[in-house]
């Protein structure tokens, strides 16, 4: 983690700061933070840089545990929003979608075989704290996970503009999880025959499509929205 | 506008493409652009390097002619959908909100004095030829343009994660303008009080906040979605 608001993400996570690395300046500036700790290391300005992947991590780098999950640990928790982004490359994208998805109330993220590393620091940071948030599956294939998800009683929806479904007609109301694809060529055709049902987001103006974090946006709050309607039908 | 594209979304444009600066290798890899264009002019390599602001602009850059319109030009249209970015800094967010404010069929962008140049080059880019579907208006306080929407009959609504009312509960039939704040802090109190009403997108995990063009995505399409079945309801 880089920066103040990062490290006091992993502060506020259970699994705590295991180091801090600070400029003497920076610890002088956030006492809080150094307080909070396991263990703090003053560090020169040239070792700050050589350590930080940001150009200005504002003089505070922290290591913090965070691991992802087993998906079968995400099934046993009867999940009801799902969101599994295959084939993503740009990790900027990925932890955009973990806080948009941990936001909409997501149970889980799962980032299969040749999806981005949710690790990376890009990823890490994009989250803004969701990757502390929102558990998170790393590996396996994308079609053991949908059959994993569907035998738990998950209905599996896949995006793409050629959805036979558009978005304002699907059902959302019970237990979903949606299956995004590569920010520019989308879900390979093996992909989108694994899903229960293809969805597309109606386009009414001229764009020819979404990028990737708002069409998932889109989705993850209609499922939000539609999750909550039916709750509230069924009291 | 760079790479083929880029190209290709000025040339569908009525206003079409004036001038395309190519490289051999490139022009005839894309005839179709050539032909097109009112004037080409073969360049070298190292031409092309200087001229295009991408890396890799793959050996085309064309020049366009997009223009801004009066925001009184767009109220005469009786728009039912505006967007409204107000203090934007980042030209790829705004890009990206252009091209989602096209998805959900808005019927203009403005960008307020103090906002991002929508003809900077990251936000053509990113509007993905959105920037020619779309009309856009450039310049006039965020005071006056909510004044000049408000008299025109359209309801203006303010987003900030302290809202009055939650997006779910928000009236979203009637005409809509969307205001939208800086990427950091937000619309200033001055803005949030000249909006008929505050909407916050609802967090339903442990997220803080969503980013901006996130947020933007979900609202213009919960409006796009409200219009619809309110017009649904008067058949």
């Amino acid at each position: 983690m880089e920066g103040p608001s990062g490290v006091r993400e992993a502060l506020a996570d259970e699994r705590g700061l295991v180091e801090l690395f600070a400029t003497p300046d920076a610890a002088e500036r956030h006492p809080d933070l150094v307080a909070g700790a396991r263990r703090v290391h003053l560090v020169t300005e040239d070792v700050m840089g050589a350590l930080a992947d940001t150009v200005s991590p504002q003089g505070l780098v922290g290591v913090a545990e965070v691991r992802d999950v087993p998906l079968g640990t995400v099934l046993a928790t009867r999940p009801r929003l799902v969101v599994v982004l295959a084939h993503a490359r740009d990790p900027g994208n990925a932890g955009t979608i973990l806080r948009t998805a941990d936001a909409a109330g997501a149970d889980a993220v799962v980032f299969p075989d040749g999806s981005v590393d949710p690790y990376n620091p890009k990823c890490v940071r994009a989250s803004a704290g969701s990757v502390f948030h929102v558990p998170f599956v790393e590996g396996g294939s994308v079609a053991e996970t949908v059959a994993a998800l569907r035998s738990s009683g998950v209905r599996v929806l896949a995006t793409t503009a050629a959805g036979e479904t558009s978005l304002d007609d699907a059902d959302l109301a019970g237990p979903t999880a949606w299956l995004f694809g590569n920010e520019a060529w989308g879900l390979p055709g093996d992909d989108l025959a694994l899903a229960d049902q293809r969805v597309r987001v109606p386009l009414y103006g001229r764009a020819e499509s979404l990028n990737l974090a708002t069409a998932a946006a889109v989705c993850l709050y209609a499922s939000a929205r539609g999750q909550r309607e039916a709750g509230g039908c069924r009291t």
